[in-house]
Formats: structure tokens, C-alpha cells, sequence
């Protein structure tokens, strides 16, 4: 759990953080919101009452109206109303934004993202994450539960995803689809550099362990990730062909652990999927922010909030 | 092809029609156009100063500030002004939309999907076709050619498409894609009632064909038409996940054939592939303006564009 404040300049003067374990209950988990943000303010060195807004990314789905959690997978959160408590904890008004939305729209408004109006953001870690600027605005959809990207079905017939389907592009090209494929490969005998990171009864092999494996040659790893970059490369040459964007923004741990060749060869498969006219000219990089991104998209939110609130009363 | 006159209300007062075969030349094509638009306004009963606008749906990709058609696959158009040379035939503003998308928004502001904010049409003939209203308004991109639905890869690895990529939903879903999978099962010997209709030596299977076969209970037939509306609906249902969509209206000539037992297979599989908060409050309905949803959608934007022209000039 990471808490930062910004200044009107929307640059980051303090950083806190907190793990994101061990919870009994919702009160235990916002103990830790709370204790975590009054942190970065003490480390900011200012009075809570000089802050302007507070803007929180969480795992969804969530109700922006009101700012109920409506369900979480790890947060042990069902129906609270965190956009209400942390309003009332720091007595400033609060909104509520999906985690993965936050973070791209902090690409889109002070990283990689920055002027584009129609934009896609991947985030590969344990699972994939997503979330779309169009029209130079955060798109969220009727269900508001839009981006959604992991849970596009690209091999029908494939592999188990955890939400049910088969072939989701998570349950093909995330960190724990190349675990579950490199263990299965174990399994049946193989041995390189990564047997010995598995071995360690691990959940899920880290980017770190990956990247050692990799680097070090182990074919069994080099052709995992290159398939998982395949993948990912062809669910974006998709979503090229659906929504014409202008820039593609990757992320997330597999992201940053392969970096650059991972990139280009995900940029080669979704350019052999894509339409020449929908892909001719879009960027896809990297995300500039790491794991402040999110923080400094829900920062921004919250002060164009504020803004919007501010022109409606005057 | 197909032309009409519409009334100030929308309604459409005569249609003219003429066969899109045979041309030598784009002059050739453009004098079919000139002279089925006249027909349409001579059967309207009307003088030709009249009409206040001309909106023309055509295959792409499009230039839509200059009104060029970059290029066609069936058209003989290659860099053709075809806005332009319109505007001057009838003498009135011109606007020139991909034929797909003028179909969508027709659906949108005057058939199925009247209302509704966020829409994906889907339309289902010898290819699949698609377009987006996002936010009440048709979603184009940054590239001007999004909504291909038909183009996003449901089954990597899968048989190979027009557009030279393996999976795209057109080639495992289109009328294309169904006749393949017969014929290749005929020639490994499957006999039944659909077996005359392609020993006839046509190139395709139309609507008809393939649907008395499955009401005669081929069971081949009935498997691959079943088979396309699972891979329709995970499409469908990948999209939900990505776009929150608000309703999704399925059109051409399949579903036409097909009608709502074949509608019904698909919203079951996209309501299993999508998140419950992404599938709950969809509609997922028929188009309701059949051939027309085209004319009507270019007559409503050639409308629209006349009116923020005039705005723009008081």
C-alpha cells in the first residue's frame, strides 16, 4: 500500500508505504489507509489541513457515486464505504477510483501517456490489469467496470483463468500463466536454470527469478516469455483494430523485469495483427511512473474533482 | 447499393437500388452512385435542391476530412474524392462515413439502439463488421478506422483470415468462416442435407441455404452454426470486459437467418465470458433496420454535420 503527497505542481514531496497482509477484518484494513496516509503527510512535513483533496486507487469493482468498495479479492473489503471514511478521516473530500484507472490515467496526465487522447494501458504482473483513456478522457463504460483488458478472450479453448474462462489473455501471457507453464514443463523433467527457482516451493516465480533464468539462457524460460510477449502483442494488435488508438502503455513487474526486447517483440506481434491504417501510427512504450503511478493518477482525479465541484458551486 | 431520401423527421420517403458488379473503372462506380442517388430523388417526388445534405456509407479506409476513399477491396475506388465529386453531382454537402459505422449509428439514433450511450454493433455476413458509439457519440480513434470488430483474435493459432492473421473472429465466425469448416467436412465425406447447396459449386453458402439445412436437422450445420455463435459471443463477451458496454446490437445476414435462437447462444456465451458487473445491465438485441440502417446513419450524420456547420458560421 503505497500513500504520497503531491503539491499543486502534481510532484510527489512524500512517500509512505505499508504491506498489504495479515488483515482480520475491513476496520484492520482501513487502520492501515488511515495510519499509512497521516504517515506521508508527517513526512511532508505539512498540516493535514493544507491538504487540498484526497484521491485513493483501489481494487474494484467500486461505486464512484458514493465510493463504496464493493467487492475485493485481497482487502478483505465488502461494501464499505471508504470514499465516505477517508473523507471523514481527513476531513477533505475524497474520490475513489479503480486502482488500475488511477494508474493509468497517471501515465496519461504527467508520464509516458502525456497528450494523447486515446490510449490503451497494460499492466503485466500475477495478473493483467488495464484501462483506457478515449477521447482524451478516462472511459469507464455504462458499468463503470470498464479496461478490463486480461479478460479478453484470445484462445478460446486455452488455458483456466482464475475468473472461469479459457484462453483469457491473463491466463495466457500473465506472470502466473509462465509459472504455471514452466512448472508444468518442470514437472514432465525439464531442467535449466529456473528448475532451482521453482524448487524453492515458491507460489510464483518472481520477475527477478525470471529474468536470471532468462539472461542466463534457459530455453525453457526464453520460449515462455516470448510466447507470453506474443500474446500480449496480439491482444493489442486486437484492441488496435478495435479502437484505433494512438498509444499503447506497458507496465507492471514481467514489463519491467524484460523490459525493451520484451517490448519490441510485443510491438512486432501486435503490428503483424493490426491493420497497417491502425497501427501506422501508434507509440507503444513503456510506463515512465512505476509504482507511483497510481498514486499520482488518483492525486489528479481528486484535484479535478475539486475543480469540477469548485466551477459547479460558483 | 443502395440510396434513399429521407424527410426532415428521418423517415425515409423512396429508396433506389442498384447491383454492385461488373465496373471497369471508379468513373464507372461513381456513375452508378450518381445515378442511383437521382433515381432515389426522382422517385421522392421531389426537386433535387430539396435535399439539404448527402451522407454516403462506403467500405474504407477513409479519409473523412477530404472525403477520399483511400482504397476498397470491391469498389475499384483507390484514392477516389468521392465526397467531392458527390458534392458536385447533387450540388450539397457531403459526408462520406465507413459504411459499417453509418449502419451503427443509424442503429443508434433511430433503430435498436436508440438511447443508449455505450454500443458495439456487430454485423455478421461474409465478413464480420463492427462499430462503437462510446459516451453517446461513434467512437472512430485516433486512426479514424476503430470498430473492426471482426479483426481482434479470439482463437491464436486458429484458421487463418482474409486479413493474413490466424483467429481474428471473422475467420472462425463469418458466413466466410462457416462454409469453410462444411466444405472441408463434406470433402472428408460427411453427407447430409447441406451437401446439395454446396455441391451446386457456389462460392459461399447463403443465409438461406445454411438455414434450411439446420431446420432439416443437419446435425453438421447445426454444430458449426452453433460453434460460430459461442465464438461471436465470447468476442461479445471480451468486450463487455474491455468497454462496460451499455447494449450490443448483432446484425447481417446470419443473424437475419439465424434470428433469436441464434442471438440467444451468443448473449449465453458472452454473459459466461464477461464479469457479472460487465454483464448484468446489458442488452444484447437485434438490429431493427435491416438494409436500411445504412442510409438512415449517413442521412443522420450529413444532418448533424449541416447543423454544426451552420452553428459554427452564426
Amino acid at each position: 500500500m503505497l500513500a504520497a503527497v503531491l503539491d499543486h505542481d502534481g510532484q510527489i514531496i512524500a512517500h509512505a508505504r505499508a504491506k498489504t497482509r495479515g488483515w482480520r477484518d475491513d476496520e484492520q484494513v482501513f487502520a492501515t489507509i488511515a495510519r499509512v496516509g497521516h504517515r506521508a503527510i508527517e513526512k511532508a512535513g505539512i498540516d493535514q489541513d493544507q491538504i487540498a483533496a484526497v484521491g485513493i486507487g483501489a481494487p474494484g469493482p467500486i461505486d464512484f457515486d458514493t465510493g463504496y468498495i464493493i467487492e475485493t479479492a485481497n482487502l478483505k473489503f465488502k461494501n464499505f464505504p471508504l470514499g465516505p471514511r477517508v473523507a471523514e478521516e481527513f476531513g477533505r473530500p475524497t474520490v475513489v477510483e479503480n486502482d488500475v484507472n488511477a494508474a493509468v490515467y497517471g501515465e496519461f496526465r504527467a508520464g509516458a501517456a502525456q497528450g494523447a487522447s486515446d490510449v490503451l494501458g497494460v499492466f503485466v504482473g500475477t495478473g493483467i490489469g488495464g484501462g483506457l483513456i478515449l477521447n482524451g478522457a478516462l472511459y469507464r463504460g455504462f458499468s463503470k467496470s470498464a479496461g478490463e483488458v486480461g479478460h479478453i478472450i484470445v484462445k478460446a479453448g486455452g488455458p483456466r483463468c482464475g475468473c472461469g474462462n479459457r484462453g483469457c489473455l491473463e491466463a495466457v501471457a500473465s506472470r502466473t500463466a509462465i509459472t504455471r507453464d514452466i512448472r508444468k514443463a518442470i514437472k514432465r523433467g525439464y531442467r535449466g536454470a529456473i528448475s532451482k527457482s521453482l524448487s524453492r516451493e515458491t507460489d510464483q516465480l518472481s520477475g527477478k527469478d525470471l529474468k536470471v533464468a532468462y539472461d542466463s539462457g534457459d530455453e525453457l524460460v526464453r520460449k515462455v516469455i516470448h510466447r507470453a510477449a506474443r500474446f500480449i502483442g496480439a491482444g493489442v494488435g486486437s484492441l488496435l483494430n478495435l479502437l484505433g488508438l494512438e498509444m499503447v502503455v506497458l507496465g507492471g513487474g514481467v514489463v519491467e523485469a524484460f523490459g525493451d526486447d520484451f517490448l519490441d517483440r510485443i510491438e512486432r506481434a501486435a503490428q503483424d495483427t493490426a491493420f497497417e491504417i491502425n497501427s501506422k501510427n501508434v507509440k507503444i512504450t513503456r510506463a515512465a511512473l512505476g509504482d507511483d503511478a497510481g498514486v499520482i493518477g488518483a492525486a489528479m482525479l481528486a484535484r479535478e474533482a475539486l475543480k469540477r465541484n469548485a466551477e459547479r458551486r460558483s
